[in-house]
């Protein structure tokens, strides 16, 4: 997918929201684990209830690579269903992946070939020949680490490199990689005094913003201090939206949950480009 | 596996070399192709040929991921054929993970439970949140990355953060997380001169040491700097060993150059413990 179609696919449903597919077979409701594929089960009751509402899902490979075989199964599945049922929407490999070279081609292979993903999340610690194999796949996207939402964020991310934070320095580094405008980075919401710095570095990256809800960011300050003239946040919910309910109600309440998410970036998009 | 295991295996075999198994289908003998899992066929002859000659087995999941769920079920038959027919033997994910709390716990449930290996690869940027879920795990080992064998290591792992080398702050970063003792690091060998510095901060850990052979790094060194009483080192070579012959002889010209490898190392450990 181009950036184009996920902006126009944003402007289009007045949403820049991400959905996170973070299955746990101990959260999800209880009928379901009658299924064959239970993980799949819920994630197309998830997206059939909520994919007019959002522009991308991002399922954690952590949450399917834990149930082995059948999870990755799932996750094959959904990618499928997806990009059979739904090509407009962009789709994420959360993955968090990087190795060395011919390594890391093997990893963009996998989830840009294989499974057929859109983007695929990667860390930055080995530079950059390490991501420069994702960045080589046309209209795929690569989104680096650069400032995540966790406490841990501040062990390293925040130290100073050469009189620069070090998440500032690998977002200027990254700049003067080959096929960077195929670059994307990860910002957490719970830090949302970074993003107007963040913005003089990288005025027109996408941004994917986890930690709204659940983890306490807040989606006005991210705005403010994020958005820029194509939007440029994807800001993603996972537990908020699709553990809202863990009865037999829990799509329904899962686009509820959403579509309050969505009626909140619809009015900022409309204050901020009308 | 408990660290004095490995480091007995060590003293029994006369070795600390670990193979790196990264199985691209376009250089695996042409006649393995035939084989129902050609993935699983190649690693059982390369396991068959060398587990008297090497104490740890490295598969890389990127080039296991690559195959989709043929690749993931080569995975699981190589790991459990492992732990069935040679369970002295040191079992390292090289998977390069890490994500915040919960997920990391998923990442460490699929490699530690699912997959049962005896330790993982993790990566630093995200944080001791990131880490600590891998490190919760008993006779379980986390090898965190600090300098790697690339040429990327020099974009950040190198650059001076508050007076020190970025992967030195990860270094003593890292001893005062919960249950450091269940750390190891990865240290490439290209980088042999660090290896004295290294040990001034860790000098009990093991390390996985990359990069020997077709990478460049050399053996001598490498131990000359980063040897201590408990030997501490883990040396992996991929390549340079599976596929030292592409033909019928595959395993018997893998046997051959671990044996080399073997013998090198035999060599250190005598004129150092005798």
């Amino acid at each position: 997918m181009t950036t184009n179609q996920l902006i126009n696919q944003i402007k289009k449903k007045q949403s820049f929201l991400c959905i996170g597919l973070d299955v746990d077979l101990n959260k999800i409701p209880k009928h379901l684990l009658k299924e064959e594929d239970p993980i799949f089960a819920f994630n197309k009751a998830i997206i059939d209830a909520t994919h007019h509402l959002c522009v991308a899902y991002k399922p954690n490979t952590a949450f399917y690579e834990a149930y082995g075989i059948k999870g990755w199964k799932a996750l094959e599945k959904t990618i499928s269903y997806l990009n059979e049922n739904h090509p407009e929407i962009f789709t994420i490999a959360d993955a968090k992946r990087s190795d060395i070279g011919n390594t890391s081609t093997m990893y963009a292979k996998a989830f840009f070939e294989d499974l057929a993903f859109d983007s695929v999340t990667v860390a930055p610690y080995m530079g950059k020949d390490s991501v420069e194999p994702f960045l080589a796949f046309k209209d795929k996207h690569t989104i680096l680490l650069a400032l995540t939402s966790n406490q841990g964020a501040f062990d390293f991310q925040t130290k100073t490199v050469d009189g620069t934070k070090l998440y500032k320095h690998v977002l200027e580094t990254s700049k003067s990689w080959i096929n960077a405008e195929n670059l994307m980075y990860v910002v957490g919401a719970t830090k949302a005094e970074y993003f107007a710095d963040i913005r003089k570095i990288i005025p027109n990256s996408f941004l994917l913003v986890p930690g709204v809800g659940a983890q306490g960011g807040n989606l006005q300050n991210v705005c403010k201090y994020g958005m820029n003239a194509n939007v440029g946040l994807l800001v993603n919910s996972s537990r908020g939206i699709i553990y809202a309910s863990q009865e037999s109600d829990f799509a329904q309440a899962a686009a509820n949950s959403a579509s309050n998410l969505q009626k909140g970036m619809e009015d900022i998009l409309e204050q901020r480009f009308s």
